[in-house]
């Protein structure tokens, strides 16, 4: 069996960390190295101690070459870097993956509408493959380049696709509630994101225009023969892990809660990290702490004929790094779930 | 200035701590008696160290007749307790404020088909006052019964109140997304509701029915001129206080995120206890923490005509005990924000 | 009643909105001008929406000139600002309470050890008087120069303070064991105080050394009539108000725990804001958020001479605003408690 | 490689799902059976749907003869029960690890004063070996019936141990200052542990005696050639997982911090789950979420003699479940650390 040999780029960050505790105990994985500019030559272990015993790696400045010998290539930084160095490293022969969000929009106008700045290689979004293995399975096996689509946009698009590929819903009546742990918001000194801002309290933002907007639009637009029409509002949690999405749409007439759920199942029947509940039971976020797991409910709100789709992920696992080895395992050919099959943690 | 002699019915739940914590302090109340089954016996600040030195009451069994002195008696207790007491209490000449759900239906039907059991006085249905000041203060101000309303049918309601009223949305498309601090599922031993079930998660429950979705559609459709349609879905939040409604509802052809905000100021311009923020805001649960404030801010979704109004409220105090407060000033003729005038706690 | 205008310095911090939220209600005070430099030009409210409606007033420059008017200035800065501020302020007639560090370590030499800095106005350590109310009452009533105590050593004097002065213990076996909530922290953009680095997870700090120790310290020898020793050891509490100290010391031979509940019982019998619980009973910190009570309890641990004493306060208002208020008060002629006599939030 | 047959008595508290969890990817470890009274007939995934897809096993109730082919049985149940199963499945030939406290203290008198009852087979107290690894590692390779140690005992165990052993500290001068996550009380329906009780607080509780101080006295004794004294003062942290020790000692005349340190280093160089920070470094409870590991930092107060060890572990990890597949391994000969080998979850 052979070794892969991963590089991550932007180490420090939570998705980073989260990388380097799955990728601690994956079988096939070696890290070889960790870039950071803020923390080169501290040892990784310093800056995580939970790491302590498992990763013996220094932080050091990137520099490509230093990659030559990848065999893979994690981007863990904010979104606008991966594209800086995504041509060089593919040129040295390494498969890509960015957990940022420089490869997720096919259209260079819309990407640079929405992230304020001018796309470094455009020229490679058309290789690169949006790294949700639900819907582009067989792509991302044979990908170089994989866009590692967003926290929200993964807890969405599971839980919206059956009903678009399948016709059960009015596409124009979309409607994205979702809520967010704060480690989504990353590890940045910022006084907005204080404990003793965010603790014992909750609120939404950037309600009129979220950058997972565009991405979600995309995806379900790709999935859907009509229009659809979205509406997407982000809210803050007071906790650390966990996105739960709650999604609302119009069942189109005659097609009962019951049959949807029947189409979730064959839909999903296959699938390692999507569990549909019984008809009834409500996901938790805690249910999938820690691990890659998609946990769905369907249920239909007295009065009306929505129907509410609840969809619970962790947004640093399945929503960030566990998804982006299960891509790995795929690029590879592996078994998809390798070093991902932990149960959650819970409590 | 005469002192209002006031009793409480169940006073050992969050709502009848709270209603102890504001009388305290509220310059017209004396506090005479205080109801438990289950603490007879046992002074109220022993339970709630917080009110040493400020309560010094103990806790009684239930007597109609010790309540004969008192001008007005708060109902604190579970749902299905207050019609029990009510007929004699209003003989005895006190005005009575229920803040479960006993009078808040106005079909005797509906109320037993979501609360399972008979009413036990249907006659007083006639009479009760639904007590939300922003809809109906005349009628509260000479009321003997009032029905306070539940926690999140006053947050969603003052967020859809003036959309109805001017008709400003698609009556049929509305959608309301609740999110509900613990203390609002009441202090009673369970193991759902244990700090280790709850904290660090969060989760949808009665996503296909929940009781105040009847109470909530009743207030929404007696404000609309035409039918409304209404899906109504509670989430648990891991912190103590707080009720953040997130609504969607439809904007008529033509009208301006501008326009709504216009004729919101317009509504609220003279209501102590409605806060409108300004467009391109979002109110945080912790800024209305202890208080009875409402706050409010609008925002239009990217790519959609929907308008989403957020709204936060103490379920506490604006979402109970501040609420029955304010009801008892205007009951009394007192100022409506007598005792209820501090600014929430934040951090 | 003449109205007591109040100047505050660094209102953008936690003790700063905790000095505005509470001097809202206080029936003497104005709040006149408040000093920010990060802020200045923005409203109040806008910085901290649960001041809405309360505070109407702007950040500004601080420009000594503009407190001319002010009776009282509060300095609620970073330690080694008020004593910038503090002679000028003085010699334009106001009183000063700092409710930082620069004027609570009596020796000259050990401020600057400890603080790191040399001290800008030595000649004014003399009349400094530390505000401990419990301690130094009549002194205060006559100072114009008051050292707000720190949040850790008002909840470790008042519990010791009975033991030393009445030589129940060996003034040479005390530990403080005490543990913060994060506002302590301050609001400052920090990586280590984010949420997600702080929540579910808790830590001891500056084990070896924490600037309280030498403050604590001056306080127990002040009543000591022997030398103390003292190990003073702070932790990091996740929840945002709130410090339980939990002190530790050798009982001299044939001291019962009956006898010192009943010194304790004496010594603060006539305090407005120390309040003793009964033997058997362990202080909750929620049973004193948002208030200014200081809640005692005293036990003798099984196999041991060591008594324990439990001590909570809020570090927010006990630990900083609140007693500043106190100091004030007492300041001005004015009844002690004014202001701060509504009951804790709880739940 | 053989597979171990495991059972479990008492599957549905905290340390039942945390065992049921490690073992899910324990390589050599089949759970056969898993008992509990309240929850037979109910699948164990539907209880703790972080194990769908992971434990495929329904709960029945106990009966000694369905665990004849378990060559281990776990018994995760309150305090009073594992003896009675006790010596039947002895008998039956299964190895028996105790995660209460029925074996844990080796007098009998002293076990029924803090336990409440008589003991039901006191014959087989000196058959049970105390299953701390770093202590009795060779005893428990051998043993047939293991007392897994309690969570606060395992945590200031390991913090004293060498202390004692290499006489570096005065024993009768032991101080333990612990603070526990609130998953340590349980999964039992009881006002006190609701969120809303406990949320955003701290407190102290059992500061007079609780039922882990005779057993960390009866372990410290061992090991110290002089009489110890030891107060004990546990306290309730907001978290679900964690605990902190904070201990202090007297060191002896002449013992430096960095002597101390060394003699630790040496002690614990070969164990797997005990990791010693460097001076001058505190370990957070999240460096150990999820995880069997240890983690102790060493202090020196100012201005005192006093030794300040912090040690933290998961409590039900290392504390309960973690510790007893531990012994599992070694009483089965598996190396040490099978099954106990991702890091801990972070953030």
């Amino acid at each position: 069996m052979n070794i892969i040999k991963a590089g991550i780029i932007g180490g420090t960050g939570y998705t980073g960390v989260e990388l380097l505790r799955l990728l601690a105990v994956h079988p096939n994985v070696e890290v070889v190295c960790v870039a950071s500019r803020s923390e080169a030559g501290r040892k990784v272990s310093e800056l995580y101690p939970n790491l302590r015993g498992h990763v013996d790696i220094t932080f050091q400045n990137f520099d490509a070459e230093n990659y030559a010998s990848c065999d893979v290539v994690f981007s863990a930084t904010p979104s606008g870097i991966a594209m800086q160095h995504a041509p060089r490293l593919l040129e040295l022969g390494a498969k890509f993956i960015d957990l940022a969000a420089d490869f997720r929009i096919r259209s260079e106008a819309q990407w640079s509408d929405w992230y304020g700045q001018e796309h470094a290689c455009p020229e490679l979004l058309g290789d690169a493959v949006y790294g949700l293995p639900e819907l582009n399975r067989s792509k991302i096996t044979t990908a170089r380049l994989v866009a590692n689509p967003g926290c929200y946009p993964t807890a969405c698009a599971l839980g919206f696709l059956p009903l678009l590929a399948h016709r059960l819903v009015n596409p124009q009546s979309l409607i994205a509630d979702v809520k967010s742990g704060i480690s989504g918001a990353g590890r940045n000194a910022s006084v907005t994101n204080l404990f003793a801002e965010l603790g014992d309290s909750f609120k939404a933002y950037a309600a009129s225009g979220h950058r997972h907007y565009p991405e979600l639009s995309q995806v379900l637009s790709g999935v859907s023969s009509d229009p659809i029409k979205l509406t997407f509002v982000p809210h803050l949690l007071p906790i650390i892990r966990g996105i739960h999405a709650t999604l609302y749409a119009d069942l189109k007439v005659g097609v009962s809660l019951e049959r949807v759920h029947h189409i979730f199942r064959e839909y999903y029947e296959h699938e390692p990290f999507v569990d549909l509940l019984s008809l009834g039971m409500h996901p938790e976020t805690r249910s999938v702490k820690s691990s890659n797991m998609c946990r769905l409910a369907l249920h239909q709100a007295a009065g009306s004929e929505k129907l509410v789709v609840l969809s619970v992920i962790d947004n640093l696992t399945k929503g960030a790094a566990g998804q982006a080895i299960q891509n790995m395992n795929l690029m590879f050919g592996l078994d998809e779930s390798l070093g991902l099959n932990s149960p959650a943690l819970l409590p």
